[in-house]
């Protein structure tokens, strides 16, 4: 089998082979009856990291959002998301589908959250109105830019929510590269927010799973509404002991996709017809577009492919490339040189 | 009890003594069991209006959007809707609540829609996408405001869905204030649109209930579902006499209601401070901002409730003000009178 | 028009002459904005006969059960429902369509509920368990038997439901049918539940509407639910008129069809093959079966028809014939006679 | 730590060393992209032996189950299930919860469903029914009993079902039980039914997931259906490498665990007082009650635990036994040793 160069995304890697050896040394129970030592070892590691008093292994960052939602609304009721957002755009209408919320959007442009904006948004008392009853934020923010939240615009946004008595849930599929990019711990950005969810899949490149957290009544809801959601584990044990490892060794690794964001991005937008604007890089993701160029974007990552490198388009003319566990620095220069000659060929 | 001018909204009116007399008259049945001949009449004239198939008589504008949302998705998928529009924002999230349909708004500023913009919102398929099945539009568009949406928009936003083999649904509330301001025949602006409602309470001056219209098979579901959501009449017929009465005798005065608007919006724009656009007024809904003024829009509508006139409060510092059968010439002078007077003594 | 005896329903009753002369007077306003002062009326009466706090004006029966549910339950939980009984089995499933709660039936063979089998039917505590979070008791029981269930029964029902903090509410659809025979008054038998539904409709022969009763916060609540459902009314003082005169005239009318019903349910059972048992006649609902008949219960029915009278067919041999409202003494003879002519004849 | 003879169910069991190392070396790739080759191996195997065209790999037999229920129904239909089944009462209520469609449950008191009953169950058309669109049976049937369904029961369902045109899902959690117990194949058994599920955890020893299968149609809306309830994988083929070797390597030892239970209802049935139908294990599922000893069943399964035995509560006079992986001969002589010394002390 040829192997690419696989930018689509950061949920794509292997894991090292430390998780693969804790994966089979792992000591597993039922989960749903509460007994896999293991799991409950990533809850409790996972809770401490986050600063709250439980936390949820769950299968994956949809399950987690969706179990927040579930957990923290009323059927007919209200949640403000972001425009951009996973949890708006890629979980296949859940919200509404599971918990019957209505969603209202809020436009996020360059990651930062408008709180004028916001509270217009928050629907006042009346017969013909829906209670908003949740407030949704991301961060990193777009899951098509990896844009930094500021802690301090969260923290607002917490504010917004507590002066209107509204909860606050943070999809933080990749807040570990928040924390990196912005030199701020996850317990800090985390502090306000009542839930938070975060991916082991995505930066910290373990094979299976996310992290849900807030405090010990949340977390026994979120439990009972994981096993209605058909999330209930037996032996899961033998996920959770990688997710352990990636926590424990894998941060190093982010720093590093996040170097090699800078020097990908760096040098595509050296190359003459290209759009790629290096200050929306804040994290692992870079953004391009061939809008300016004689090529279609589905030609040009065609071409990429044939080249050996795998980027996902995100629309009618641009691609995202995402830089994770096991890209290194060459994989980034060959991309580059790639790219360099299919539009020096146009 | 003292007698005000109700401008608040154009459902507050009372019934013509011809339509008294209808309701007195009616021959009623059980209409669950489809034997109510007065409501069957209303239904084949709604439906000759419209130039649909079939007809159906509900409680309300609200139950005939949400029947046809019901009708027309299935759970979990995606409808478009105006961010002004009555279905996203005065419906109590029932979209998400009844049909488990997640909304995504589109701008409307103008009355008129952006196909373009449209045709972005479209969900791409994709394992992680929800599907998007319907779109709503409104016309007279936003509740606020009354603007005309022009036929030729109408017919780009379905040929729009043609494309795509979505279906749209018209909330065609006060349609007969388009119809008039418009000189475009309802059946015209209702050519392409697969569903549409209208109220028999708002310009019509009825005392009750609403029109939704489609083909037969549509109207078959629609009648199952508004059974289900506990839509279901014995003896309408009483209610259904003062609704043909409407549709037969009460255009005239939506030409008359029309006209006051103009008369209302030029007086008021013509008072110092108070700012009224009159380019905004297509139909009969005048809005004005206090914004400019030393005073607070509750406490300007206090003041104007104390001089024996009603108007309602749309936003921090804005209200709107409803012509309507029952508002007469004198009604809308008095109107001007007062505001002027309570502006000239701040 | 040939003129039927019909005897399908208590629904299809035609209104009193004082009803209709109420309507023609009524004083009226726009109810959704809590301002027709004959819809107000209507509640407050309703509150009083029943002993609870507040009343709500609705469209239907199943609107007034619907709302009850989504009021008193979150979605996934569990209510228990008569088997027989009209929400289990004719409101279109909106039980799990509109309130997302699931339904666990109950036998309830001759209108008595076993509090031991109800005892067992209440979920345990589990992470695998839905809470059961409603108890829905019909009275008179059963829609095609009309048992009266003994006043003793519905406090055993209320106290168990007291015991593990479930709410009660009662399908009091026909409930002044039940007043009329036990001689124990609505106020009685429904002092223990939480919520109770009666409809206008029926015995009471009003054309449109039923009445939800409760405390002030639930009230409140289903005021808000009403509006989502699409159950929001304009000008209903014309419809809240004839059921005000239908609470203060139609009593002695209800005893009259219990009589009725009591010399059909005879006449019918001396008729050689036809198998009534006249014991299980409690109020205005007479059944019978023609199993033991050379004759499919669709042709009796259809022979019957021709003779001028509607019954209605609830199984494969069975039907129903109920007393309201229009049916005199004399139409009881002539189905009597009617019925024995076809079975003579067969 | 203790270690307990542990026969609360068999979904306690630890992975065989073949399973841990085919975990070890699996191959694995990011699932939701549909690039995880040991998860299509599993997939494709287990449609290959269930005979269906196609499989999908789940988190667990509940998720299974619903994914099935919101591919083949639509909000508010009804669902007949067993109403002793899995899906009616331990997946917290995630019918109404998850797909709006309404429980009509059907008794199934020795794992033979009446087809003259569930006939009858099936909704005639109508304006107030819910149309009825799914039957969900259960092979083996009752999770506290593991009866076989004979397989001409099955296709009485089946051929119940293609009469009125509902499809029939089987929940085969156990379905490899029925195989062995009826010597008839799992091909044989689901040959008719529209959909099945089998789970991985039980019976077949391995530590997580199960399997959906049926037509290529159904996968695909289910692959879908499960992104949406958040149970897309990533690197999910460490979880489908022990699958495949439990489908290998494993009903040898249900044969094993069938031979344990009916020595182990031997042994329990010949202990004066306590209550054991031999007659009534069909599998590896052993029920006994104390309820003629002076014991509670919650005192009988302290005192076993104190002997180092586990077992389940199932009533409040009954518990319940399974055999499984890792349960030896010695185990089931120990446990009815145990159960005679605290039945003899009594």
């Amino acid at each position: 089998m040829k192997e690419y160069i696989d930018l689509r995304s950061d949920t794509v890697t292997q894991p090292t082979q430390e998780m693969r050896e804790a994966m089979f040394r792992a000591v597993v129970g039922d989960d749903i009856m509460g007994e896999d030592p293991t799991v409950r070892e990533l809850e409790t590691l996972s809770a401490d990291i986050l600063g709250k008093e439980d936390a949820l292994f769950v299968t994956s960052g949809t399950l987690g959002n969706q179990i927040a939602v579930m957990a923290l609304t009323n059927r007919g009721e209200e949640v403000i998301v972001g425009d951009t957002s996973h949890i708006f755009n890629l979980e296949v209408g859940a919200l509404a589908a599971l918990s019957q919320v209505q969603t209202r959007p809020i436009e996020v442009p360059t990651g930062t959250y408008s709180i004028e904006k916001m509270e217009e948004l928050i629907q006042e008392e009346g017969i013909q109105r829906a209670k908003t009853s949740l407030i949704c934020i991301e961060n990193t923010n777009n899951l098509n830019a990896g844009f930094v939240v500021p802690v301090e615009n969260i923290n607002e946004v917490c504010a917004l929510g507590r002066k209107y008595n509204i909860p606050v849930h943070l999809d933080g599929a990749r807040i570990f590269n928040a924390e990196v990019a912005s030199k701020v711990s996850v317990k800090e950005i985390t502090r306000h927010v009542d839930t938070v969810m975060f991916a082991l899949t995505k930066g910290l490149g373990s094979p299976f799973g996310a992290i849900l957290a807030g405090n010990k009544d949340f977390i026994q809801k979120a439990r009972w509404i994981k096993q209605r959601l058909g999330g209930g584990f037996r032996q899961a044990g033998f996920l959770a002991a990688p997710g352990i490892v990636a926590l424990k060794t894998m941060m190093p690794q982010i720093e590093i996709d996040h170097h090699h964001a800078q020097l990908l991005g760096k040098g595509l937008s050296a190359i003459e017809g290209l759009k790629v604007d290096t200050t929306r890089i804040h994290t692992n993701i870079v953004t391009g577009s061939v809008e300016a160029l004689p090529i279609s974007i589905e030609d040009f990552l065609s071409k990429l492919m044939d080249a050996g490198i795998k980027a996902k388009r995100i629309s009618k003319t641009s691609f995202r490339m995402v830089t994770h566990w096991g890209i290194e620095e060459r994989h980034i220069k060959e991309t580059i040189r790639s790219v360099e000659q299919i539009i020096s060929n146009l």
